[in-house]
């Protein structure tokens, strides 16, 4: 483990560890996801099923400004029937539209705001076990306002506050929606290792 | 906004937000997950279908040494057709399961190790639009070792490493998995801010 001490990549062999498809249906195909029931070999050669979500994909984006604010939403979360304070985010419109391009559409449509620059903060696997969405981070800096426009059937509120006070809330544990804590940490931790510029 | 600036409580109003089902049915009912297709009313007084993936939750554990040291696990995410670095984690047995004995259960069967202490980091939402799956995070202290006791059908390797090079390897982006984003994230800065005592 010495050689390894600051790789992170994975040392195992990949046959120790991977499975092999060798059949499946799709069971449900939606607007917003598809449902697979797979059948794989594992490594010990025994069989096994797989229930998997199928997802395009969606971008995440923290919106901040030169004082250290940052732009976040409350929307209503049907699966948690609550209200979850969250950054702003969207699907891709499709599984090859460049992620770049769907982060800077989502942040101008639901919260009003262009920005100059996006710095990608590479990606979040929500849930790796039945999920395969994956969700492009982004950083936006350099923000103008200008008009939002939500989908007739999109509702959400946006507010503007210190990202200070977002790091605060993610370490007492109130802010559960992942991205956001993802986010958020990362900015902050970026900002005090000088790594991020905000002007 | 000004009496709000230190909290991150939902200010909307919830009838403003919210969408309230009408009818539904579950299409289908797995080992892991069950997916239903609902129909709600929208806060403009339109119906929608929301395709829901329900979850009876999971919980994930940072093991820390006195050392600084974490242990994390490299498994193959069928979704995904990759190997991942992740902390430990699993389902809970049934949705009732008290979480924190589910992180005891889940940290001996899957590293081996035993938690004198479980600090809970509260709740991790992974993809709250589509999915109700809901991870409790903890950070396990007082380790000591002990046999590994995985399923028969469960392949995964143990790692142990320095939270500093699992932090630095989440700031470059090179760590995916949502939930281990977070807890070395969030352990990192307790350490940072000494509300979190290793020993």
């Amino acid at each position: 483990m010495e050689d390894l001490k600051n790789s992170l990549v994975p040392t195992s062999e990949p046959e120790s560890l991977s499975e092999l498809r060798i059949g499946g249906e799709i069971l449900f195909r939606g607007k917003v996801l598809d449902l697979a029931l797979d059948t794989v070999v594992l490594p010990n050669g025994r069989e096994a099923t797989r229930e998997v979500v199928l997802h395009r994909g969606a971008v995440a984006v923290l919106p901040i400004f030169p004082n250290g604010e940052v732009l976040v939403e409350e929307q209503f979360r049907y699966p948690h029937g609550r209200i979850l304070l969250e950054i702003p985010a969207g699907k891709l419109d499709s599984a090859d539209e460049d992620p770049l391009a769907a982060a800077h559409r989502e942040l101008a449509e639901e919260t009003g705001y262009r920005a100059e620059r996006m710095l990608c903060l590479g990606e979040y696997i929500p849930s790796p076990a039945i999920l395969g969405e994956r969700i492009h981070l982004y950083l936006a800096t350099g923000l103008t306002e200008g008009e939002r426009s939500l989908d007739e059937d999109e509702f959400l509120t946006v507010r503007r506050i210190p990202l200070s006070d977002l790091v605060d809330a993610v370490l007492r544990g109130e802010i559960p929606d992942g991205k956001t804590q993802i986010a958020a940490l990362r900015a902050h931790l970026m900002l005090e290792r000088h790594t991020l510029d905000l002007l």
